[in-house]
C-alpha cells in the first residue's frame, strides 16, 4: 500500500477475479456462468456498425436501449438506469442508498460484502434456510436496505413471486434490491411489482442470457423517482458509463428475441439433464432455476473434484468458504458437447477414487 | 429525491451532459472536444473481432494493452491501470487519494470539483494567473493531491514540463495527478518524470487524438505501488471495467500510429489557421496546445455569438461560470470544412451585429 492511498481502505478486499480469466485457451470455461453461445449475429452487426463513429461520446442516457427495455417491461423509459454491467448499478446502489445499513443473505454473489465494505456500509448476514432464501427471517431489517439475487447464486434456488412480495411487505422502510442476473433461466421476474410498491428496485443484465458479458452492459428498473436518484449518481462519477458499441450490441440483442429464447431452451434443457447425470453418479444437486448447477458429491470432496477437472482442462468453480459449502461446486451449464466431457471427466474421477 | 437517497447526496450536482448529445443531427459538432476523424480502420477491425466472443467476461487486466502502452512508454505494464474513458480513473482518485484534501485550478475540466463533492473531498481552488496555471501559486499544499490538466481545459495553455517539475518538488508530501487527455496536440507529457518521484500519476485518455471518445478508454501511469492501489479500487468495485470491444478498438488504434500523427498534424494546422482568422475578425484567443480554442470577441459576448451559431447549427461550448470567463467559447477542431463553414458563420454574425 502506497502512503498516499485513504487510510480506510488500507485492507481493501478486491473481488478476486484470479484464476477465472487465466489463460484459459483449449479449457473448457464452466466457471464464470457465461453463456456458451456467441452473441446474436445482430449485436455483433449493430456494434460493428457504431464502432465507426467512436470518435463522438456515447449517449449518456443510452436513449434508445431505455426506450425499447420500457416498451418491453410496460415502464417509462425514465424507469430505467444503465450500468457498466449489474455490478455498476449494485455500486451507485451501495454508494447511495445504504444509509441505514444493509441486508444479504449469508451465501449469495460476493460483491455485495465487497461493495458493502468498500463503501463502509454496516451490513448483517441472514443465513440461508435448507440452502433456501427464507423470507421470513427478512424482519425487524431497521430500514437496511436489503439485497436478493432471485434466483439466488450460487446456489442456484429461485423464490416465487409471492416470497418476493413478502420481503417487500414486511420492510416497507426499507428499499429491496432484486438482482434479476439469472432470472432469464427459470425464475419469476418481480418487475411486475414496480408499480405496486415504492421501494423495489430490479437489477439485470446482458451478461447471461444475451451472451454479452464481454460487452459489460446492466441496468435496474424502479420508480421515477428513485430512478433519477440513481441517475443522478451515475452523472456524477460516470455520465458516459456505457460505450457506444455495447449500447448498439444490447439493441442488436433485444432485436432477436428468439435468438435468446432459444438459448435459454438450450441451457434449461441441458442443465437439467446434467442435473439427472449428476444425481445418478452420487451428486447431491440442488434445484437450478439458473444456468449453472451447485453440487456435492456423496464421498469425493469439492477441492479434489475441482483440481481433477482443471488437469483435465475442465474450469469450474470452487468455494471455500462458508464451510457448508466447501465441499460444493459451482458449475456453469455449456453446450450439450462440453457437459459431455465434464460429465465423462466427472465419471473418470470418481472411478479413479 | 427519493427517501431512499443517503442524506449526504441530497444537493448532489451532476456533470452537465445537456445539450452536449441532444439530437444533434445535421449540426456541425464543436462542443465537446470530439476528433472530427472516425477510428483508425484497425481499431474498427479489431472490435469487430472481439465483438464474435462478447459471451465471454472481458480480461480484468487488459494485458495485452498494458504491455503495449508499457513499451511505448518504457514502463512496466504493472505501472499502469485503465478506466472507463480517464473519467474513472479520476473518480477513483477522488475516491481513495484524497484523504488530506484536493487542490486544482479554479478554472479547468469541472469533472474535478463534481468529483471532489461526491466523495466528500475537501477542496481549495487555486486562480490561474493570465489564464495560466502558476507553479507559484502550488505551496503549502499541506498534503493536498494536487490535480492539474496539462494542457488545461478550457483555456488550452501548457505548462511546460519544468513547471510541472516544480509543482512536484515543491509538494513531496502531496499526490500530484497530471490529466494529460489534451497533451498529444501540443504538450509535453510528464511521463518520464514517473521514474523520478514516487508521487506523481498522469492519467491519458483514448477519446481525443485516438478517435475513441465512444469506445470509453483511459488510463494512468504511475509507480507500481501506486498502481497497486489504485488496481485494488478498481477490482473492488468493478473489476470489469473495460468491455472486450473496447480493448481491441484500444488495441487497433495503438497499431495505426500514423493514423493518429497524421489526424493530430491536421488538427494542429487547422487549429493555428482558425485561430489566426479569429484573431483577424477581433478575438482575443488564447494561446492553444490543445484540439479546441478558447476565444472572446473585442464587443459581442459570448453568449450572443454561442446563441447565433446555434440557430445556423453549428455547437461551440458556453461556460456562465465563473464571470471571467463567461464572454470566452471554447470552440473544438473540426475538419478543415467544418472550420471554413464555422468561420464563415462568425464571419456573418459579427456583420449583423
Amino acid at each position: 500500500m502506497s502512503k498516499f492511498l485513504h487510510t480506510k481502505f488500507s485492507s481493501l478486499k478486491p473481488y478476486d477475479t484470479s484464476g477465472e480469466i487465466e489463460s484459459m485457451n483449449g479449457y473448457i470455461r464452466l466457471n464464470t456462468n457465461e453463456s456458451p453461445f456467441p452473441p446474436s449475429p445482430k449485436a455483433i452487426e449493430y456494434a460493428h456498425k457504431a464502432s465507426e463513429s467512436q470518435n463522438y461520446y456515447p449517449d449518456p442516457e443510452c436513449t434508445q436501449l431505455a426506450g425499447r427495455l420500457a416498451e418491453m417491461y410496460s415502464l417509462k423509459p425514465t424507469q430505467i438506469v444503465f450500468g457498466n454491467g449489474s455490478d455498476e448499478i449494485l455500486n451507485f446502489l451501495f454508494a447511495g442508498f445504504c444509509e441505514n445499513g444493509a441486508a444479504f443473505p449469508n451465501i449469495t454473489y460476493s460483491f455485495y460484502k465487497i461493495l458493502a465494505e468498500f463503501h463502509c456500509v454496516d451490513f448483517i448476514t441472514v443465513p440461508l434456510k435448507d440452502f433456501r432464501v427464507d423470507p421470513s427471517s427478512y424482519t425487524a431489517m431497521k430500514g437496511r436496505t436489503i439485497f436478493i439475487a432471485n434466483p439466488n447464486a450460487p446456489t442456484g434456488i429461485a423464490l416465487s413471486l409471492n416470497d418476493i412480495e413478502t420481503v417487500i411487505t414486511s420492510n416497507p422502510q426499507s428499499l429491496i434490491v432484486i438482482d434479476e442476473a439469472y432470472v432469464d433461466f427459470g425464475g419469476e421476474s418481480a418487475v411486475c411489482l414496480i408499480s405496486k410498491y415504492d421501494n423495489l428496485i430490479i437489477t439485470r443484465t446482458f451478461s447471461k442470457s444475451r451472451s454479452l458479458a464481454g460487452a459489460r452492459l446492466g441496468f435496474c428498473m424502479t420508480n421515477e423517482n428513485i430512478a433519477q436518484d440513481i441517475r443522478n449518481i451515475k452523472n456524477t462519477i460516470t455520465p458516459y458509463n456505457i460505450n457506444a458499441m455495447t449500447q448498439a450490441a444490447g439493441l442488436g440483442a433485444l432485436d432477436d428475441e428468439e435468438y435468446t429464447h432459444k438459448n435459454i431452451a438450450a441451457i434449461r434443457r441441458v442443465r437439467d439433464e446434467t442435473r439427472a447425470r449428476l444425481q445418478e453418479m452420487g451428486f447431491t444437486v440442488l434445484e437450478s432455476s439458473t444456468n449453472f448447477l451447485f453440487a456435492k458429491h456423496e464421498s469425493l470432496s469439492g477441492e479434489k473434484i475441482f483440481n481433477a477437472l482443471k488437469e483435465r482442462r475442465i474450469m469450474i468453480r470452487h468455494f471455500t468458504n462458508p464451510p457448508e459449502i466447501s465441499d460444493f461446486n459451482r458449475i456453469t451449464i455449456g453446450t450439450s458437447e462440453e457437459m459431455k466431457i465434464f460429465l465423462e471427466a466427472v465419471r473418470e474421477i470418481i472411478n479413479e477414487n
